[in-house]
C-alpha cells in the first residue's frame, strides 16, 4: 500500500492502533460519493478515458449494492475506508481502478467523506429537534393557561403557565437548530482536490466536484483542507449545548415525577420498575438522557484535545476525531427521540401543579406590583412592606389570600379589598401581558407562531 | 436587602462565597446603560414622573463618572454591581432611587448586562483577529514564493510556500470570525422585560428597551431569558476553537525556532532568556499562547458543567459563568496581541526553509504525476515505480535531482531527461496551480482578496 | 535579567503575557524558605563563606518581615516572584545577593516553590474536610433513627434513616481524604538541586535541602524534577472528585429545600430573598457550591491540556499550572466551609420525611423478603405476587399498611397477618442489620466508628 | 422483569437507550463470580438449600462455559448483563433460579462487577507499564552516555545524555503505577449486600462475600455502596495523567523523527507510508498515542459530567459510567503496548544528538559555572560575564569550544585555558554528578535501581 519501500511489515500492536476500518467504514456512502464526483471530473478534464470512468462508475456502484447488501468484504489488512473501496474495485474491474486515485490523496478524501458525513448527520438531526419542538408546542397549546409554581432557586417565586415553561425549551432548541445551521454552513466547503496537501499540477475543476457534492465551493486552501478541523468540533460544540439543554429539560422530568413533586407522570413506555422494589416507577428514560451529556461533554473535550498544539497539515492524531464525532452524534440522536417520546407521552397533573403555585405567597410580587401601581410607593419600598405582609401571613399560618384585610393594613393601612383581585394564581399569569410575559394568550399566540416557525425552518 | 423576612444576617462565609461584586464591577458600564434604557421606558410608559426620571438619569451619569475616575465605592455588603449602583444612586438621589427597579429584576437585569458586556467583548475581538489575519498576510504576501517543506506527520511531503502556510491560518482565524459573528448575533436579543421570571403587569415596552440598547429584539420568552447561557457557553466554544488555532501556530513557532528548523527567528521583543543559561533565546510567548489553550478549554467545561442538569429557571450556580467568560476573554485577547507581535516580528530563514524542502525527496509526487501524466501510467503503478527510485536514490545518497537518468530508467525506461524539469522544489509549487493550490501566483492572488475581506469583514 | 546579549527590551503585550508576579506572590512564603534551605546548604558544603551566607539569611528574613507587614515592593518589571525577592535582596544586602542563585535555577526552584504550596494548602484542606465530616456525624448522631424515604432515580425505594444518608457522604470525604493523603506523598519530594535541568556540578547536598523543606527525598531524575507537573494535576484530580461529591450534597440540600420536599430548612445565615420576590428563601450557598463544581473541572481540563504533547523539560507552558491550582483549592476551601456551616446549621423536619418514607409502598422490599423467609417462596416468584399486592393497594388508594390482609390473601392465600409486623418504616430499618445497612444501631456505631477515626486522621 | 404491574411495554426508543448489554458483556466473567460468591454465603447462611445451591453453582459453571465458547446468547430483550445471566440460568435449571437473588439487588450487584472488571483492568495495566518501564530502562543502559542537547522551551539548554532523558520517563510512569496502586486499594471494597440501598433483612455474611471475591473488607455504608462512583473517576485521573505522560513522550518521537531532528529512526513495523508521497515515512504509531489522549480526558470528564449534582442514590445515569470506562481502559492498553513496542525497536542516531548538544552554546552555564568556582565570582555577575562571551563567540561564527583564550580574556582576563577542560558536552555531562544529574555514573546506577524496582513492584 505504501510503495515498495519497507522492508518489514506493520508490527502487529502497530497494525491494532493503525487500523480505522472498524469505524470509518460509516462513511462508506460519502467515500463512493465522493469517488464518483471525482472519476466524473477526472473524465470531463481528461486525464482518464471514457472507458475507464466508465468502469470506474460501473465497480463503485457495484460496491455500494455490496455495503447495502452487507455483502462488502470489510477487510482490516486494508486499514480504512478508501483502501478497502479501491482495493474492491481492483478486484471487481481491475487495472483502471488505479487510475482513480489520480490528482487526490487520502488526506482529503478523509476529509470530503467527513464533512460529507457530518452534514448528512446534521440533516437528520434537525428534523428530530424540530419533532422535540413540536411535542413541546403540543404541550404547550394544551397546557397554555395551566398554572405551576415558576421557580428560581428550585423555591417558588412567581406564578407560570406550564405551557410558558415547555415553550422556554422551544426557544432553546431553536437557538440549538441555529447552531447546527452554522455549523453545516460553515462545513460545507469542499477540501476535495486539495491533494496530499499542496494542491496538484492535474488540470482538475475543483468548482465541478463542490457542486457535484452540495458543497458550497471549494475551500481556498489546500493545506487548511487537509488540516482543519474545526467544523468537527463546531459541531461538537453545539451538541454539547444541546445536551445540556437536554439535561435540564431531563432534570425537571426527574424531580416532577417524585412523589413530592408529582407534576409529571411518564407513560408505562417511558418508566422501568425495579428488580427487587416492585412499588417502582422509575424515570430511567430521562436519566440517561441527563447522564449522556457526559458522553457528548467527554467528545467535545476529546476532539479539543487532538487538536491542540498540532503543527501543519494531517497529522494521524486527527483519524480519532470520527469515533468522537460518531459517538457524540448518535448520542445526541438517541436522547432526542427519547426525549420526544417521554414528552409526547407524559402526563401532567395540573391540580398539583396549581396547588403548589398556589401556596408559598406566589404572589407577593403581585401584591409590591400593585402597591406601586395603585399606592404609587416606590419599588423597593413596596417590597419591604410585602415582606413585613408575607411576614404575617407566614406568622399565621396562612397563604396571602387568607390573610384578613384587617392584618394588610396593620402594615400599609392605604391597602383596600381590591387587592385581593390581584392575589389568585390565575389572575397573576394573567396580568404577564408584557411580550414573553407567561399570560395564558401570550403563551397561545407563542405556541401558533412556533407552529408557522416550525414550518419554515 | 431582601425585605423585612430574615432573623439573622447571613453567615461570614456565606458571605463570602455569594458576594460578587469583586468581578461582577467588570459590568459597571452595561449596568448603568441598562438602567438608563430601563429608566426612560418607564417614563415614557407613565410608570415613573419626569421629575423621577430626571433624577434618576442625572444620578447614574453620575455613578458612571464615579466610576471612570475610580471614585466609585465598590462595597461588599451589597453584594453585587446591581445593589451596588442602585444603593449608591440612592445615597446620591435619596427615595426615587427605589423607583429604578419597578417591572424588574436582577434576573433580567443580570442577563442584560452580562449579553452586553459579552457583546462588547466580542466587538473588542474582531479587530484583534484581524489584525492578526492582516500580520499574516503581510508575510504571505513577503513569501508567497518562499519554498518551505509542507508537512503531514510532521515529515516533508511536498514544497508548499511559506506565504500559502501562512494564508492557511488566515482561513482558519476567517472561520473563527465566522464563529463570533454568528454568536454575537444569537445573544443580541434583550431579556430585559422578563423580570424575576413571568414578565410584568406593568405596561412595558420591550422593544423600546432593547432598540436603545442596541438588541435586535426582546427575547419571546420571559423563563429562557433569564436562564439561558446558552450565549456564554457558544462564545466559550468559538473561544476555545480559535485558542486551538492559535496553539497550533503557536506550536509552530515553537519548533520552527528550534536550531534544528531555525525556519524563522522571533524578534528580541518576544524572545526571554534564561537565569541560568545565557545562551538561550526562548519563544516563551509562544509557549505561553499554547499554554493558555488550556484556561479557555477549562473555561468552557467549567460553564458547561454549572450548567448542565439545571432546573429552570435562574439558580445562583450561573454567578459562576462571569469569571469563566471574563477569565477566558481576557486569555484570548492576550494570546491575540501576543500571536500578532510574533508573526508581525518575526524573521523569516528562507534559505534553510528551502534547503529543508529540497531534501528528503519530496518531490517524490512530482515524479509520480509526471509518469501519470506523460507516460499515462495508472497512477497506483506510478506509486509504485517511484517508489522504487527513491530507494535506488536512497540507496546512492541523492536526492532525485541528482540521480542518474539511467539509474531511473532501471525502474521506468520510459522516462526521459524531461523529467528533470520537474523535479525541483521551484517547479513543484509553480505546478500546484489548481484552485487553492500552493504556486505562488495563487498564494499572491489570495493575500490580495484577503485584504479586500478584511476591509469589507 | 537575562545576560547581555539582547538588543532590545521585551515588547509591551510580551511583559503583559510573560509577567506572573501578579500570581505567583503567594508564593513568597515557599521561596523564602526554600532559599533559606538551599543558602544553608551552600555554607555547609563550602560554596558560599559564611558571611555571606548570613548576610543572605538575614536579607531573606528581612523581605519576610516585609511581605508579612505589606511593605514588600512586588514589582512587574522583576517578572515572578523569584526574581522579586532576588532583586530586593541585592538592594538589602548588595553584591553577596548574587551568590544565592549558585548551583540552582528558576526551573527547580519554581518546582520547590510550588510543591511546597501546594503541600501546605493540601494541610489545610485537610482539616477542612474533617470539619465537613464531624458536622454530617454530628447530624448522624443526633438523626440516627428518623426515617426517611431512600431514593433510587429519585423515587423512594425503601426507608433508610438520615443518619445513614449523613454517613454515605462521610464515607465519601473519608476517601477524598485519602486521595489527598496520596496525593500529598507522591508530591512531597525535593526537586531543588536539579537546577535547569541537567543537575550540577557544584557539591551540592539534596539530602539536606529536601529535609530542611519536610521532603521525604530529593526527586531521582532532574529531568523529571523540572518537567513534572502530575502532582498539580493529581491534586485536581482529587479536587474534582471532592468537588463531584459536594455538588451531589448540595443538590440534595436544594431539592429537599423545596416546599414540595421539605425536608430541611437551611438558617437565614445560609439563605438568601430575593431583590423582587419578598417570601423567597433560597438555598445560594448550596447552588454556589454546586455551581463551583465546574470552576474545578475547568481548571483540571486545563491542566491536562497544558501538559498534552508537551516536549521536555520545563515549558513556559507550565507557568499556567498556578492559576489553576491556585483558583481550584480556593474554591474548594470556600466550598467545605460554606458546606460545613450549612449542614451544621440546617434543621432537619423529622415528620414530613417520615411521611414521605411511608407513602409510596416503600416496604414493598419487605413484604417480598419476608415471603422468601416465611413461605420460602424464590425471590423472583416473591417479586412478582408483592407486585400484585401493591397492585392492589394502588387500586384501592391505600398504602400497604392499611390493605386488608384479604386482599393480600387473594394474591397468595399463605400470608398470615404476622406480615404486618414488617410493613411499617420503623421496622423496616430496623431489620437492616447486615453489616453497612440503615439499621439505626448500626448508624450509632459508625458513627462512633467516625468519630475515632476523626482523631487519627 | 418488573413484577406484575405495568401495564404497557417499554417503547421501542426506551429500549434503545436503556439495554446496556450491548456493552456491559464485558463484566460477565465478574458477574458470574459475583453470583456464585453470593449463593455460597447464601448457603452458608442457610438462606438456601445445599441442593439449590448446587443446582445455581453448576448452572452458573455452564454459563461461563458458554460466554467462554461464544454460545452464551445474549439478548436485548434481558437489557443486561445481569439478567441475561438470571435468565439463562432459569432455563438451565429452573426455579431455584429464582432463589439466586435473595438479598441482594442489582443495585450492589452492578457495583461489584464493576470494581471486580476495573481491579482485574489495572491488574492487566500495570504490567504493561512496567513493559514500557523496562523498555526505556534498556534504552538508558545502551544510551547512557550518548549526549544530547538537554532542552527548555525545546532550545538547547545544556547538554544530557539520552539514557538520562528515557529515566525521567521512567520516573514518570512509576508515579503512574502509583496512582494505579493507590486506585486499586481504594475501590477495593466490597459494595455486594449493601442491596439495593439500605442493606438487607437477610442474615447474610458480607466479610464472607468480600473475602472470596478478594476485597479487603465490605464497604461500611449501603447507600454508598450503590451509589459511589468515584472509585472509576479516580481511575480515569490516572489514566489521564498516565495518557498525558504517554503524548509527551510521543510528541518528542515525533519531533526526533523528523529530517530536522534525526534523533531517532523507528522501526518499519511502527512506521507507516503514504498513498501518494512514496518517500514518506510517517511517525503513525506515535501519533496516534498523543492523538488518543484526547479520548481519556474525555472520558474523564465525561463521567466527572455524569456525576455532577446527581442526587443519591443509585440514578440510570450512571450506566454511562462503564462505556466511558472501558473505552479508556482500552485505548490506554493499546497505547502502552504501542509505545512499549516503539521505544523497544527505534534506533538513536548518536551522532546527530551530540553534535545537536554539541552546538549552540550549550555549555555556557559549565563557563559561568567555573567563573563562579575558580575565580569566586557571584553567579550573578558570571551570568553576565559569561553572556558577553557567548555574544563574542556568535559573532566570530564559532561555539565556545573554539573561542581563542584572548577573546575570552577581552572581558574576563582571570579566565585560563584550565577553562577548556569544562566546555566539551562529555565533560559537562561527568560533571553532572550531583543527585539525580545527568552524569553517565548517575544514569547507570539508575537504570540499575530500576531493575531491582521493576522486579518489586
Amino acid at each position: 500500500m505504501w510503495g515498495g519501500r519497507f522492508a518489514a511489515g506493520p508490527d502487529e500492536v502497530m497494525a491494532a492502533i493503525n487500523v480505522s476500518i472498524g469505524f470509518d467504514r460509516r462513511m462508506a456512502k460519502q467515500d463512493i460519493e465522493g469517488s464518483l464526483a471525482h472519476v466524473r471530473m477526472l473524465e470531463a478534464r481528461g486525464m482518464i478515458s471514457a472507458a475507464d470512468s466508465s468502469a470506474i462508475q460501473e465497480g463503485l456502484s457495484r460496491i455500494a449494492s455490496e455495503i447495502r447488501d452487507g455483502a462488502f468484504p470489510f477487510r482490516d489488512a486494508f486499514e480504512d475506508i478508501h483502501m478497502n473501496v479501491e482495493a474492491r474495485l481492483a478486484e471487481l474491474i481491475g487495472q483502471a481502478a488505479g487510475r482513480l486515485h489520480t490528482a487526490r490523496s487520502r488526506n482529503d478524501q478523509v476529509a470530503t467523506d467527513f464533512r460529507l458525513w457530518l452534514r448528512d448527520m446534521i440533516d437528520a438531526t434537525v428534523p428530530e429537534v424540530k419533532a422535540l419542538i413540536a411535542a413541546l408546542v403540543d404541550k404547550a397549546e394544551a397546557h397554555a393557561a395551566d398554572v405551576m409554581p415558576g421557580f428560581t432557586h428550585m423555591q417558588s417565586a412567581q406564578p407560570v403557565t406550564f405551557g410558558h415553561h415547555c415553550l422556554a425549551y422551544a426557544e432553546m432548541l431553536g437557538r440549538d437548530l441555529g447552531r447546527l445551521a452554522d455549523a453545516r454552513k460553515r462545513l460545507n466547503e469542499s477540501p476535495l482536490g486539495a491533494a496530499a496537501l499542496a494542491g496538484t499540477s492535474f488540470p482538475i475543476d475543483r468548482q465541478q466536484t463542490a457542486a457535484a457534492l452540495g458543497f458550497d465551493q471549494p475551500m481556498r486552501n489546500s493545506l487548511d483542507a487537509v488540516s482543519a478541523r474545526d467544523f468537527a468540533i463546531e459541531y461538537l460544540s453545539a451538541a454539547a449545548i444541546l445536551s445540556m439543554h437536554l439535561s435540564r429539560l431531563a432534570e425537571e422530568i426527574v424531580v416532577w415525577s417524585t412523589p413530592q413533586f408529582g407534576f409529571v407522570r411518564l407513560s408505562d413506555g417511558f418508566s422501568t420498575g425495579s428488580s427487587i422494589m416492585p412499588q417502582k416507577r422509575n424515570p430511567d428514560a430521562a436519566e440517561l438522557v441527563r447522564g449522556k451529556t457526559g458522553r457528548v461533554f467527554g467528545a467535545l473535550i476529546g476532539l479539543l484535545t487532538v487538536m491542540k498544539g498540532l503543527s501543519m497539515t494531517y497529522a494521524k492524531d486527527m483519524q480519532e476525531d470520527k469515533e468522537l464525532v460518531f459517538g457524540a452524534a448518535d448520542t445526541l440522536s438517541l436522547c432526542l427521540a427519547a426525549m420526544t417520546g417521554m414528552v409526547a407521552d407524559m402526563t401532567i397533573d395540573a391540580q398539583r401543579m396549581r396547588a403548589a403555585a398556589a401556596s408559598g405567597f406566589a404572589t407577593a410580587t403581585d401584591l409590591a406590583d400593585w402597591l406601586v401601581r395603585t399606592l404609587k410607593v416606590p419599588f423597593r419600598e413596596a417590597h419591604h412592606i410585602t415582606g413585613r405582609i408575607v411576614k404575617a401571613a407566614e406568622a399565621k399560618g396562612v397563604e396571602l389570600t387568607d390573610l384578613p384585610l384587617a392584618e394588610m393594613q396593620k402594615v400599609e393601612p392605604r391597602i383596600t379589598d381590591a387587592v385581593f383581585g390581584i392575589l389568585t394564581v390565575e389572575a397573576s399569569v394573567a396580568s404577564r401581558t408584557s411580550f414573553g410575559g407567561t399570560a395564558p394568550d401570550n403563551v397561545k399566540r407563542e405556541a401558533a407562531a412556533w407552529r408557522t416557525r416550525l414550518q419554515s425552518l
